[in-house]
Protein backbone atom coordinates (compact mmCIF):
# COMPACT_ATOMS: atom_id res chain seq x y z
CA UNK A 1 0.00 0.00 0.00
CA UNK A 2 1.37 3.60 -0.75
CA UNK A 3 2.30 6.08 2.07
CA UNK A 4 0.50 8.60 2.41
CA UNK A 5 3.08 12.03 3.10
CA UNK A 6 3.57 13.31 6.94
CA UNK A 7 2.02 16.76 5.33
CA UNK A 8 -1.64 14.75 3.99
CA UNK A 9 -2.02 13.33 7.94
CA UNK A 10 -1.18 16.47 9.46
CA UNK A 11 -4.89 18.70 9.97
CA UNK A 12 -4.83 22.50 9.47
CA UNK A 13 -1.77 23.30 7.78
CA UNK A 14 -1.27 26.10 5.57
CA UNK A 15 2.53 26.23 5.63
CA UNK A 16 3.97 28.42 2.46
CA UNK A 17 6.67 25.21 2.62
CA UNK A 18 4.54 21.89 3.74
CA UNK A 19 1.17 23.17 3.49
CA UNK A 20 -0.86 20.87 1.29
CA UNK A 21 -3.52 23.32 0.01
CA UNK A 22 -1.00 26.75 -0.35
CA UNK A 23 -1.50 26.61 -3.60
CA UNK A 24 1.74 29.63 -3.41
CA UNK A 25 3.72 27.19 -1.58
CA UNK A 26 5.90 24.79 -2.35
CA UNK A 27 3.82 21.57 -1.25
CA UNK A 28 6.80 19.28 -0.20
CA UNK A 29 5.85 15.42 0.54
CA UNK A 30 7.85 13.51 3.01
CA UNK A 31 7.72 10.08 3.63
CA UNK A 32 9.07 7.19 6.21
CA UNK A 33 12.44 5.27 4.51
CA UNK A 34 12.57 2.92 7.45
CA UNK A 35 13.81 5.48 11.00
CA UNK A 36 15.08 8.44 8.13
CA UNK A 37 12.79 10.63 6.15
CA UNK A 38 12.68 11.73 2.80
CA UNK A 39 12.08 14.40 0.18
CA UNK A 40 11.96 14.76 -3.20
CA UNK A 41 11.43 18.45 -4.30
CA UNK A 42 11.39 19.23 -7.99
CA UNK A 43 12.22 23.26 -8.05
CA UNK A 44 10.53 25.77 -10.19
CA UNK A 45 12.63 27.73 -13.10
CA UNK A 46 12.16 30.92 -10.87
CA UNK A 47 13.47 29.65 -7.63
CA UNK A 48 16.92 30.80 -8.48
CA UNK A 49 20.40 32.09 -6.79
CA UNK A 50 21.83 34.95 -8.74
CA UNK A 51 22.92 32.27 -11.15
CA UNK A 52 19.53 31.15 -13.15
CA UNK A 53 21.48 27.47 -13.05
CA UNK A 54 21.46 26.99 -9.48
CA UNK A 55 18.51 26.76 -6.82
CA UNK A 56 18.39 29.55 -4.19
CA UNK A 57 19.52 29.18 -0.42
CA UNK A 58 16.41 30.37 1.20
CA UNK A 59 14.62 27.79 -1.09
CA UNK A 60 16.69 24.93 0.75
CA UNK A 61 16.33 26.72 3.78
CA UNK A 62 12.57 26.19 3.64
CA UNK A 63 12.86 22.89 2.56
CA UNK A 64 15.28 21.96 5.26
CA UNK A 65 13.11 23.75 7.70
CA UNK A 66 9.94 21.74 6.86
CA UNK A 67 10.99 18.52 5.95
CA UNK A 68 12.63 18.75 9.88
CA UNK A 69 9.72 20.28 11.44
CA UNK A 70 7.90 17.62 9.66
CA UNK A 71 10.06 14.69 10.69
CA UNK A 72 9.59 15.61 14.17
CA UNK A 73 6.08 15.55 14.20
CA UNK A 74 5.86 12.03 12.53
CA UNK A 75 8.35 11.00 14.90
CA UNK A 76 6.13 12.23 17.24
CA UNK A 77 3.17 10.37 16.77
CA UNK A 78 5.19 7.09 15.66
CA UNK A 79 6.54 7.70 19.74
CA UNK A 80 2.98 7.58 20.28
CA UNK A 81 1.95 4.79 18.91
CA UNK A 82 -0.57 6.72 16.95
CA UNK A 83 -0.73 7.53 13.24
CA UNK A 84 -0.44 10.91 12.14
CA UNK A 85 -2.97 13.63 12.80
CA UNK A 86 -5.24 11.43 14.71
CA UNK A 87 -6.03 12.67 18.49
CA UNK A 88 -4.64 15.14 20.48
CA UNK A 89 -2.27 17.65 17.48
CA UNK A 90 1.14 17.29 17.94
CA UNK A 91 2.98 20.41 16.78
CA UNK A 92 6.43 21.78 16.56
CA UNK A 93 8.17 25.04 15.38
CA UNK A 94 11.48 25.88 14.79
CA UNK A 95 13.65 26.83 17.05
CA UNK A 96 17.31 27.33 15.24
CA UNK A 97 17.84 26.48 12.15
CA UNK A 98 21.64 26.09 10.91
CA UNK A 99 22.82 25.26 7.44
CA UNK A 100 26.01 24.36 6.07
CA UNK A 101 26.17 25.41 1.97
CA UNK A 102 29.14 23.34 0.63
CA UNK A 103 28.17 22.79 -3.59
CA UNK A 104 25.81 24.95 -5.79
CA UNK A 105 22.26 22.76 -6.40
CA UNK A 106 21.21 22.77 -9.78
CA UNK A 107 17.72 24.13 -10.26
CA UNK A 108 16.83 21.68 -13.26
CA UNK A 109 16.80 18.36 -11.40
CA UNK A 110 15.16 16.89 -8.42
CA UNK A 111 16.46 17.67 -4.87
CA UNK A 112 16.77 15.23 -2.04
CA UNK A 113 16.45 15.29 1.13
CA UNK A 114 16.91 13.12 3.96
CA UNK A 115 16.38 13.52 7.70
CA UNK A 116 16.57 11.68 11.40
CA UNK A 117 16.13 12.68 14.63
CA UNK A 118 19.85 12.70 16.15
CA UNK A 119 18.24 13.97 19.84
CA UNK A 120 15.05 13.89 21.72
CA UNK A 121 14.33 15.55 24.61
CA UNK A 122 10.63 16.03 26.30
CA UNK A 123 9.74 18.67 24.68
CA UNK A 124 12.95 18.98 21.68
CA UNK A 125 14.33 17.00 19.10
CA UNK A 126 17.67 18.11 16.92
CA UNK A 127 16.77 16.89 13.72
CA UNK A 128 19.61 16.58 10.80
CA UNK A 129 18.84 16.52 7.67
CA UNK A 130 21.38 15.79 4.33
CA UNK A 131 20.23 17.61 0.70
CA UNK A 132 21.78 16.25 -1.98
CA UNK A 133 21.03 16.74 -5.75
CA UNK A 134 22.53 14.21 -8.84
CA UNK A 135 23.99 12.05 -5.91
CA UNK A 136 25.91 14.27 -4.95
CA UNK A 137 25.92 16.07 -1.23
CA UNK A 138 25.06 19.77 -1.27
CA UNK A 139 24.22 20.75 1.72
CA UNK A 140 23.64 19.58 5.16
CA UNK A 141 21.09 21.17 7.69
CA UNK A 142 20.46 20.63 11.88
CA UNK A 143 16.81 22.22 13.22
CA UNK A 144 16.25 22.52 16.53
CA UNK A 145 12.48 21.20 16.40
CA UNK A 146 10.38 22.81 19.59
CA UNK A 147 6.96 21.04 20.51
CA UNK A 148 4.11 23.27 21.17
CA UNK A 149 0.86 23.24 21.99
CA UNK A 150 -1.81 22.43 19.71
CA UNK A 151 -3.32 26.37 20.89
CA UNK A 152 -0.41 28.16 18.93
CA UNK A 153 -2.38 27.40 16.14
CA UNK A 154 -4.37 30.33 16.75
CA UNK A 155 -2.68 32.40 19.17
CA UNK A 156 -1.51 35.72 18.46
CA UNK B 1 19.55 62.46 -3.01
CA UNK B 2 17.42 59.20 -2.16
CA UNK B 3 19.86 55.95 -1.68
CA UNK B 4 19.92 53.44 -4.89
CA UNK B 5 19.09 49.81 -3.26
CA UNK B 6 21.90 47.66 -2.93
CA UNK B 7 19.73 45.28 -5.61
CA UNK B 8 19.33 48.09 -7.99
CA UNK B 9 23.11 48.44 -8.10
CA UNK B 10 24.30 44.77 -8.33
CA UNK B 11 24.11 43.43 -11.93
CA UNK B 12 23.01 40.02 -13.26
CA UNK B 13 21.16 38.95 -9.83
CA UNK B 14 18.48 36.69 -11.06
CA UNK B 15 17.86 35.63 -7.26
CA UNK B 16 14.46 34.78 -5.62
CA UNK B 17 15.12 36.49 -2.84
CA UNK B 18 17.34 39.50 -3.82
CA UNK B 19 17.07 39.85 -7.85
CA UNK B 20 15.16 42.85 -8.91
CA UNK B 21 13.43 41.29 -11.91
CA UNK B 22 12.65 37.94 -10.73
CA UNK B 23 9.11 38.71 -10.58
CA UNK B 24 7.86 35.78 -8.62
CA UNK B 25 10.77 36.27 -5.97
CA UNK B 26 10.76 38.61 -2.85
CA UNK B 27 12.76 40.94 -4.87
CA UNK B 28 14.32 42.61 -1.00
CA UNK B 29 15.57 46.09 -0.90
CA UNK B 30 18.36 46.77 0.90
CA UNK B 31 20.04 50.40 2.13
CA UNK B 32 23.31 51.54 4.12
CA UNK B 33 21.82 53.09 7.85
CA UNK B 34 25.57 54.87 8.45
CA UNK B 35 27.43 51.18 9.37
CA UNK B 36 24.54 49.17 9.26
CA UNK B 37 22.20 47.61 6.39
CA UNK B 38 18.68 48.11 6.62
CA UNK B 39 15.55 46.00 5.05
CA UNK B 40 11.76 45.98 5.60
CA UNK B 41 9.50 43.42 4.22
CA UNK B 42 6.03 43.22 3.78
CA UNK B 43 5.38 39.88 3.53
CA UNK B 44 2.51 38.37 1.15
CA UNK B 45 -0.28 36.46 2.33
CA UNK B 46 0.64 33.04 1.09
CA UNK B 47 3.89 33.40 3.41
CA UNK B 48 2.65 31.58 6.29
CA UNK B 49 3.73 29.07 8.94
CA UNK B 50 1.26 26.52 10.13
CA UNK B 51 -0.98 29.18 11.64
CA UNK B 52 -2.19 31.60 8.99
CA UNK B 53 -1.31 34.23 10.82
CA UNK B 54 2.58 33.70 11.29
CA UNK B 55 5.23 33.92 8.70
CA UNK B 56 7.03 31.35 7.60
CA UNK B 57 10.31 30.73 9.16
CA UNK B 58 11.62 29.75 5.70
CA UNK B 59 10.68 32.98 4.28
CA UNK B 60 12.54 34.40 7.45
CA UNK B 61 15.70 32.56 6.42
CA UNK B 62 15.46 33.45 2.79
CA UNK B 63 15.49 37.40 4.36
CA UNK B 64 18.18 36.98 6.37
CA UNK B 65 20.33 34.72 3.86
CA UNK B 66 19.71 37.22 1.27
CA UNK B 67 20.07 40.46 3.09
CA UNK B 68 23.22 39.62 4.85
CA UNK B 69 24.75 38.14 1.31
CA UNK B 70 23.83 41.54 -0.15
CA UNK B 71 25.01 43.68 3.28
CA UNK B 72 28.57 41.51 2.36
CA UNK B 73 28.89 42.34 -1.21
CA UNK B 74 28.13 46.08 -0.46
CA UNK B 75 30.50 46.39 2.23
CA UNK B 76 33.14 44.71 0.10
CA UNK B 77 32.19 47.53 -2.46
CA UNK B 78 32.14 50.31 0.35
CA UNK B 79 35.99 48.83 1.22
CA UNK B 80 37.09 49.54 -2.36
CA UNK B 81 35.62 52.30 -2.33
CA UNK B 82 33.67 52.67 -5.07
CA UNK B 83 30.07 51.80 -5.72
CA UNK B 84 28.40 48.68 -6.26
CA UNK B 85 28.06 47.17 -9.31
CA UNK B 86 31.18 49.40 -10.80
CA UNK B 87 34.59 47.73 -12.22
CA UNK B 88 35.18 44.07 -11.65
CA UNK B 89 31.49 42.22 -10.21
CA UNK B 90 32.40 41.39 -6.49
CA UNK B 91 29.83 38.59 -5.44
CA UNK B 92 29.20 36.24 -2.44
CA UNK B 93 27.26 33.17 -1.41
CA UNK B 94 26.55 31.86 1.48
CA UNK B 95 28.61 29.14 3.58
CA UNK B 96 26.40 28.86 6.62
CA UNK B 97 23.57 30.21 7.59
CA UNK B 98 22.11 30.27 11.01
CA UNK B 99 19.01 31.09 12.87
CA UNK B 100 17.83 31.63 16.37
CA UNK B 101 14.02 31.87 16.24
CA UNK B 102 12.36 33.57 19.59
CA UNK B 103 9.01 34.77 18.62
CA UNK B 104 6.82 34.26 15.91
CA UNK B 105 6.41 36.74 13.24
CA UNK B 106 3.19 38.79 12.42
CA UNK B 107 1.99 38.22 8.61
CA UNK B 108 0.10 41.48 8.28
CA UNK B 109 2.83 43.73 9.09
CA UNK B 110 6.17 44.92 7.71
CA UNK B 111 9.44 43.10 8.88
CA UNK B 112 12.71 45.14 9.60
CA UNK B 113 16.12 43.49 9.17
CA UNK B 114 19.59 45.14 10.64
CA UNK B 115 22.55 43.46 9.25
CA UNK B 116 26.19 44.34 9.59
CA UNK B 117 29.32 42.50 8.97
CA UNK B 118 30.50 41.07 12.38
CA UNK B 119 34.14 39.99 11.36
CA UNK B 120 35.37 39.74 7.83
CA UNK B 121 38.77 38.20 6.24
CA UNK B 122 40.41 38.41 2.82
CA UNK B 123 38.01 35.84 1.28
CA UNK B 124 35.03 35.96 3.83
CA UNK B 125 32.79 38.02 5.68
CA UNK B 126 30.59 36.90 9.02
CA UNK B 127 27.53 39.09 9.21
CA UNK B 128 25.03 39.20 11.81
CA UNK B 129 21.01 40.28 10.99
CA UNK B 130 18.45 40.63 13.93
CA UNK B 131 14.64 40.23 12.33
CA UNK B 132 12.32 42.24 14.22
CA UNK B 133 8.21 43.27 13.85
CA UNK B 134 6.54 45.67 15.88
CA UNK B 135 9.67 46.59 17.34
CA UNK B 136 10.15 43.29 18.69
CA UNK B 137 12.80 41.46 18.17
CA UNK B 138 11.89 37.73 16.56
CA UNK B 139 14.77 36.13 15.31
CA UNK B 140 18.48 36.75 14.78
CA UNK B 141 20.73 35.34 11.91
CA UNK B 142 24.40 35.02 11.15
CA UNK B 143 25.77 34.47 7.58
CA UNK B 144 28.85 33.16 6.63
CA UNK B 145 29.94 34.93 3.11
CA UNK B 146 32.12 33.62 0.95
CA UNK B 147 33.91 35.71 -1.86
CA UNK B 148 33.56 33.72 -4.93
CA UNK B 149 35.18 34.96 -8.45
CA UNK B 150 32.30 36.53 -10.86
CA UNK B 151 33.02 33.69 -13.10
CA UNK B 152 30.44 31.84 -10.59
CA UNK B 153 27.73 33.41 -12.03
CA UNK B 154 28.04 31.32 -15.34
CA UNK B 155 29.67 28.49 -13.91
CA UNK B 156 27.76 24.52 -13.86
Amino acid sequence: MEQLSFQDQINDNGCYGCGPHNRHGLQIKSYWDVDEAVCVYHPRPYMTAGPPQFLNGGIIATLVDCHGICTAIATAYRDEDRPIGTGDQLWYVTGNLNISYSAPVPIDVPVHLRARVKRRAKKKMIVECTVSSNDTPCAAGEVVAIRVPSAWLTSS
